[in-house]
């Protein structure tokens, strides 16, 4: 068997093996202006040059006076004070005159003529006035070696008369992205190109962190040109990353150019995704091969990257802001691998239990799902997975406080929510409304599990030709549920431009030469397709593709169009979206489902003045194949 | 009296204001690179161009076969495989060939020779194949309008074949400082002149949030010029901030501008600091005025010019991240005022509890303060302060891992406790410890509290001539503590240069003409100058001063050094930060103090062994009048 070595390191000791390698390699400093510092860290204390105020000054706009003239005032005793000789007035930030020793505020003051005051209180001494140092005192410490500067900080520094400081370089990264496969981010891709964007997105991490980065040109699966290329941009910078440069595949040289080059920290660490990272040093400089896979590559970046560049800039990487969470389904996971799987969160009502996790699409190249998520759970490699239940760390990507307002729907996919979704974060609603695009059966499952507030579904009854209320019957025993209508929309084939096989019909289908594409169990499409079946009197077994299966209208609609099915069923508009042709067979009805005391929540109220708008609707009508009359229309269920 | 209009709007009612009046202003749009576009606001949705993968792609290096070619596999019938007709070598990412519908990893493929593969297990169809669009999907929303984008974010754009998108310009901010008394940064000070730091400040935020920022020159207190300035820069930018132009005091003129230009929205909200904030709308641009006291300042750009700044690309400003924190001492606020204290906060031994708020000073520009801080105490305008045991949100500064793993320290000042706050940073251990200088009595009653993890005090017994330990017998009876020591230090008299009133003993004090500045109550300063002056027989009465307080050494040699008293006590080490003359009069003891049970803590045991040091204690001794012998040397006591 063709095997190569994988270390499997426990995720806290690879990163104690990179910090203990490169505890002392640190960026170069330099000696910048305050003003440029924000973002930067101190490589040396900084100390206050000079002390703020460095003289006693007016805390008010005023009148300087001594305490003790005014010793006698009240409101039935006022007291008149000579301008010049016992008042002066003061500005605030003005010095106290030589002989006062308080200020009265402007507001406290009655200016009776040119020449005099009239005070109704007395005052103490030192009223009103600022001592020396009260903001900053000469000599202290204003900031720490390995402090990162904040805004504020500038403005102590400033005050303090520290107008220059000591902060490290911004650490320099290499960044060599390999792989023939690999083309610069264009329109247009020939078949079996990839468009490389692990660098990007990597580069701006770094850049997050404080780096400055430099990208090179794709290098092909050469040995040779990578090793060139390695040696090279290892002397220009303190940290080095090989993108794709992790696997252990067929043209994967990475490894070897390390082994022969450098010295192996180690190439595998027990995460997924994430596993196959490999580090190295070479000439005391820091050298990251990451896995080609994005999720992959991001994930490393953040956990094993990122401490490396603090380490550069003489600081611990902060935690991760964490929460604790809790999951209402099983999740899998692998023992002795630690996972980070991506989630969407949502709060209860009431919002005092944990927050809820419900989990996304898995896989290390699914970029719609790290776009979409909440958050990254983290299930231990001692655990086999987590119950219904179960409590796991999560890593936060949005603050708690606005994961909390947000709506999530989860279920049957539809063009017109991805529409509705964008509307209302454009009109700067106070929350946004996140989606699960799994079909409406898994979307009543996780409304009924508490893992969304909405479902979305189109389930034919197929006794009844009823659409959900049959399904709700079965699934909300007892409770009270509402349905607001989305859209009713055509349903139909996909099929290749200009039908070159000439499908008319279900029936068609029986013919051996045409290949379908079904959609996931569970999915209201599938249902429908079930249906007709039945209705035409044909077996599942009779139709060729009839297990193969997509997750959504897109994805089946461009698996007709990329070639590789004949027909697919699915909604007109992602016909539109994909250019293929569309069979128009039937009309169905796409509800909203939730439970009815969610109605008072003025996030639903928003959702359903705004799916009873009429621009709204003429946008969705505009989708092609939608009927968008009853949109916004609600049903109430005592089930 | 001399009054001018403040409103009292609650801070809610006030955001609410500026957030119906500008609810329109936007920062234009323009069309940048994707690759530039971290940070920046998407101004419309954005759909992918095309799905990725958008061909079938193997998952996995290893071979593409026909899945029934490999039914009958197994270890104990290992089926050949011809290679080019029933197996394929792929990569990673590779086009699956015509005809193929699985792939098997290349672990688990044996090369019998360069014709023949073997596998031993048999593979279902669709193994290790990508689906089209497993990571986006052409037509799907990969953004909504009014999202920031992120570093993973640029990965599915730039999959997704997006190149380019709409986001918000940056808002175009322009900042007029105003005021007589300011200078630009610079080395020298004149008496009555103070350094422009705000504009910095509130610039360095305001980039961070995503505007564009123009400071202009300071410009004196003169309306004419004002205005003039007013009115060019309302033209050029989307927001005007004029700083220190919201007081209403005697040349504060900004008022009456902008009451004759523009429409004034609110003069005056109920928090505390940062009451006297004044915004107007002018040709339909926003004109905020700031208070010119630094944290009032600092606090008003957060609360308010923030949302604007965020409204102007289309976005809410998310919610401050704020936790629940306990108090453990009485904490005074005017009812009808929302206050923002600047505290430090620490978390009990087990991290249960909430955390503890520990306030710092107060004053609006008390800038080493909110650097010191770590959160922001909210206390609404409904309470009348805090009671012990209450809780309040606090809006935090720094995560709340940091701050958890943080060591307080609250007591005495000493110049040596920055020194090791500096090492302990530089040298990038896995906490930082934190100072608050109070004084040595406010310091155990901090700890005693549960306000801190150590307490700094050097308290004489004037029975016993012994330091500390008296005074731990009646802060902490029936407890088990520990004194760390961390120096002896000399004591004595600062004194202008070169002694010319020419001071030479305590009695000498008795002087009329001698000014003496003392330390506030509960500073183990302030004792031992009791000890002292009962020592000589002197009562206090006849001390000219005595009842003028400074909080630190360096605040009281500063004093003797700018002029303002003759003479004060405090250490050595002071005199020589200020340049004045030193009067050795005694030595005392400053000891670390804190409950024995903390001694395992590893903090703890970092800090001991750093006081052991022979460099640190060497750097200690050249601060000057330091005795380090003892430094870290360990006491316990059962009291």
């Amino acid at each position: 068997m063709v095997k190569r070595y994988l270390d499997k390191l426990p995720l806290k000791k690879a990163i104690e093996i990179l910090e203990e390698e490169f505890k002392d390699l640190r960026a170069e400093t330099e000696i910048i202006a305050v003003d440029q510092a924000v973002g930067r860290v101190t490589a040396q204390g900084i100390k206050a040059n000079r002390s703020a105020p460095d003289f006693y000054a007016s805390a008010m706009d005023g009148i300087a006076v001594k305490a003790k003239d005014t010793a006698d005032a009240s409101s039935r005793n006022p007291i008149i004070l000579k301008k010049g000789v016992q008042a002066v007035p003061v500005d605030t930030g003005n010095p106290i005159p030589e002989g006062f020793n308080a200020v009265i505020k402007i507001e406290e003051v009655n200016e009776v003529d040119v020449d005099n005051y009239q005070i109704e209180k007395s005052v103490p001494v030192w009223n009103h006035i600022r001592s020396i140092g009260e903001s900053v005192v000469k000599g202290n410490l204003i900031l720490t070696a390995g402090h990162k500067i904040r805004d504020f900080d500038l403005g102590a520094l400033l005050e303090a008369g520290v107008t220059e400081l000591e902060v490290y370089k911004k650490p320099k990264v290499i960044i060599i992205p390999t792989g023939d496969e690999l083309v610069r981010p264009s329109k247009e891709l020939k078949k079996g190109e990839l468009v490389e964007f692990n660098s990007a997105m990597v580069k701006s991490a770094l850049i997050k962190w404080g780096a400055e980065v430099k990208v090179r040109d794709i290098i092909k699966d050469n040995k040779e040109l990578i090793k060139k290329e390695v040696k090279k941009a290892s002397k220009e910078c303190q940290l080095l990353i090989i993108l794709s440069g992790s696997s252990a595949g067929r043209k994967d040289f990475t490894r070897d150019i390390l082994k022969a080059e450098a010295k192996i920290l180690f190439h595998g660490v027990n995460i997924m995704p994430g596993k196959p990272i490999l580090t190295a040093k070479l000439d005391d400089k820091a050298v990251v091969a990451l896995p080609g896979y994005p999720i992959s590559a991001l994930l490393d970046n953040y956990l094993f990257v990122r401490e490396l560049i603090y380490l550069l800039q003489g600081q611990k990487a902060d935690q991760f802001d964490q929460e604790v969470v809790e999951v209402k389904r099983k999740i899998s996971s692998d023992i002795g691998l630690e996972e980070f799987i991506r989630v969407n969160l949502i709060a209860d009502s009431n919002g005092q239990k944990p927050l809820t996790a419900v989990p996304l699409k898995r896989g290390s190249s699914a970029m719609e799902s790290i776009i979409k998520a909440d958050a990254i759970l983290r299930i231990s490699e001692n655990k086999e997975g987590l119950a219904p239940g179960d409590k796991a760390p999560a890593v936060l990507l949005k603050s708690k406080a606005k994961i909390k307002k947000d709506l999530l729907l989860i279920g049957s996919h539809d063009l017109s929510l991805d529409l509705i979704r964008n509307e209302i974060a454009k009109r700067g609603a106070d929350f946004r409304l996140k989606l699960q695009t799994v079909g409406s059966m898994a979307g009543l499952t996780a409304l009924r599990r508490g893992e969304s507030h909405l479902a979305g579904a189109h389930l034919l009854d197929s006794e009844s030709g009823e659409y959900n209320i049959s399904y709700l019957k079965r699934f909300f025993k007892n409770k009270k549920m509402a349905l607001i209508n989305l859209v009713n929309r055509e349903q139909g084939f996909y099929l290749k431009k200009g039908n070159p096989k000439n499908i008319s019909s279900i029936s068609d289908l029986k013919n051996k030469d045409i290949n379908f594409v079904n959609r996931q169990r569970g999915a209201g499409t599938r249902v429908l397709f079930d249906y007709l079946l039945k209705e035409e009197g044909i077996d599942s077994t009779q139709i060729n593709g009839y297990n193969k299966e997509e997750f959504t209208h897109i994805a089946a609609a461009a698996a007709v169009g990329r070639g590789s099915a004949d027909a697919a069923l699915g909604i007109r508009a992602a016909a539109e979206v994909i250019g293929v042709d569309f069979l128009s067979l039937t009309k169905e009805s796409y509800d909203l489902i939730l439970e009815a005391a969610m109605l008072d929540d003025p996030r639903i109220e928003y959702l359903i003045k705004l799916l009873r708008e009429k621009e709204i609707k003429e946008q969705i009508k505009a989708l092609g194949g939608y009927e968008v009359n009853a949109s916004g229309s609600l049903k109430i269920l005592e089930l």
